[in-house]
């Protein structure tokens, strides 16, 4: 692991670049409102780690009042369950033997759930959590329109739903039904219309399941892009939102309902860094590319530069496209809003916290590289 | 840092998964083959280790020939030194006061040459290498097409080749002329033009600066997409091509003069995948996508597997769309061919560096992250 790029009471300019930015003030304030969106309902708040990969921020969220984490990996969950989270759903399959033995065995230590699609795939978590003597909570997941994992019909969840019931080691939690596809439709009713359409499959299942003697406890999904609708289905109680606690450049091109950018959520998390190279009037090279930022959503926005525009990512390098009357000097320090926070998040070893412009804390990404 | 992935001895059906695999065979093949190239010319060999990040791969090149590497990062070139290279380029410039301490520091320990294209920074690099009692070599960098960094004219070059000439704890070695641009032009007859375009360019600065009394002894450039126009140039003395240990899907679209895919080196590097979900029979997820996988440069191939394409990448999810006849088992493990291995391999943690389907070898990415 790289050592860190900054020490605690360094003033921003300090910082080595490029580097992780978090403003602790926003941070703080993205974790409140989402708490504060759900007071009152039956629901719950189950943030994802995918995002932040941070068992400080996990533990920030939990204390605010959130039941535990989401992680997407069983390397993730061990790190989550080491950093103090006692209770985390695995939002995805689990599949092969040293990942069925790592995650029975943490289901010692920690409440875990985990997501199932297939008859086989629930006979050997069971073999596996029972040579534990583990107990793990499982839910049938749904396809609800990701077209990506999960099952397609009620009666395939029911299937799957008897099957974790006649085990000794698996309880049937409910329901996994997380809509990933709808998350960056640009416009406020796509969104609604294609969550109403997975709440009415959701609705649906939990019915035939319960008609079968099958009560579905959990009914866990949202993303940041759609959590409203699933809290105003009636049918989801357990929210999965990751990405408001950063908010991205691809998040903030969504629409609120009157067709004005979504501003509930602000950008909390920036990539500092530095102008190396000024060859041309009309462009200037900075020190992050490819290897500091994903741009699989797009470019990153330049924060607080009119008319300055980051074209192209090579491996290490940054072109701004420079226009107007901004001029940049060397070694002039720019914030970058990324395209995609979760991606950006896993390229690097650590976070950088600041207020009011100096550094508050630096934290790990403890889950960095979590992938198996 | 997560722990590693397999345990040398183990059988690739044991290996954890999503994780990159490196074909021991193929590597050597592809080492010995770049030195092979230059066997008989009056050209070095330098590696990027860019590419591979890894010390044990740096020394495997060192030993069979290359005179050092070049890094693209000071903390990179740390790394190197750290792992017993005593001979660093650093293909880039160096800004900031944190960075050229860092730089110098590093200087009293190996010998290390950078990049520079502005006067402002020669003076602070020397002042910087002043302070530590350090030397450092400094090249001009000369845009050659790339337009990143770099200065643009002969002129502009004498005058930074002067200014660096005149510091007492620098010392002008010669030319920085990559063209990064032409790596990627698909067919010969363009990259060959686009080199002998650039080649043109560093000769003519070459001739100037010796006639102001600036002798380069250094023109170091190439990369994997173009290293045999430069060979032929006649004016570049040293190759700084990287990718060519690895390949990759990408290059794997260059052409040769026939217009065939090039097929001088070899893929070394997978990414090993596990299915993981097998809901439709047009349709099968796999444990990798963004977080194991950069896809800048398009998705990765799926080896040995006709009909079989990667489709879509999510986070932590890779959907493979499965044609004619195929059928995928749950648990089955595919290889992946990276669309681009520069930021594939700076995602991971670990090399499992497998031989006759057996793992031989597991190596850290030393420089993962190094992104200062």
């Amino acid at each position: 692991m790289i050592s860190a790029p900054a020490r605690v009471g360094a003033h921003v300019s300090e910082i080595d670049t490029p580097a992780l930015l978090i403003e602790l003030d926003a941070l703080e304030r993205n974790i409140r409102r989402m708490q504060e969106r759900i007071a009152g309902t039956r629901l719950r708040l189950r943030p994802h780690a995918k995002t932040h990969k941070s068992t400080a921020i996990a533990n920030m969220q939990v204390a605010a009042g959130a039941v535990g984490v989401c992680c997407q990996k069983v390397s993730e969950a061990e790190i989550m369950v080491d950093g103090g989270i006692g209770d985390v759903l695995i939002s995805n399959e689990v599949v092969g033997a040293a990942k069925l033995d790592r995650v029975s065995a943490l289901a010692r230590r920690a409440r875990i759930a985990v997501c199932v699609d297939d008859a086989d795939n629930v006979q050997q978590l069971a073999a596996a959590a029972e040579k534990f003597g583990a107990k793990l909570d499982a839910l049938v997941e749904l396809n609800v329109g990701a077209d990506r994992c999960g099952v397609e019909t009620a009666a395939e969840a029911v299937h799957l739903a008897a099957a974790i019931a006649k085990t000794k080691s698996l309880r049937f939690a409910g329901l996994q039904a997380y809509h990933g596809a709808a998350q960056h439709l640009r416009a406020h009713a796509d969104r609604r219309r294609e969550i109403e359409s997975a709440a009415g499959k959701v609705s649906d299942a939990v019915e035939v399941l319960r008609r079968n003697g099958l009560e579905c406890g959990l009914v866990s999904g949202a993303g940041t892009g759609t959590f409203e609708f699933e809290i105003a289905s009636g049918v989801y109680n357990e929210l999965q939102v990751g990405s408001y606690v950063f908010m991205d450049a691809d998040y903030g091109r969504n629409q609120d309902r009157d067709g004005a950018p979504i501003s509930e959520f602000e950008n909390s998390l920036f990539l500092l860094a530095t102008v190396m190279s000024t060859p041309a009037a009309e462009r200037a090279i900075v020190d992050a590319g490819l290897k500091a930022l994903s741009v699989d959503s797009g470019m990153p926005l330049v924060a607080g530069c009119d008319g300055v525009s980051y074209a192209r990512a090579a491996d290490e390098h940054g072109r701004l496209d420079v226009g107007g009357n901004h001029r940049f000097k060397l070694g002039e320090m720019i914030r970058l809003i990324p395209g995609h926070c979760d991606p950006t998040v896993n390229l690097h070893d650590w976070f950088v916290c600041i207020r009011k412009e100096h550094v508050e804390s630096v934290w790990p990404v403890s889950a960095r590289g979590a992938v198996f």
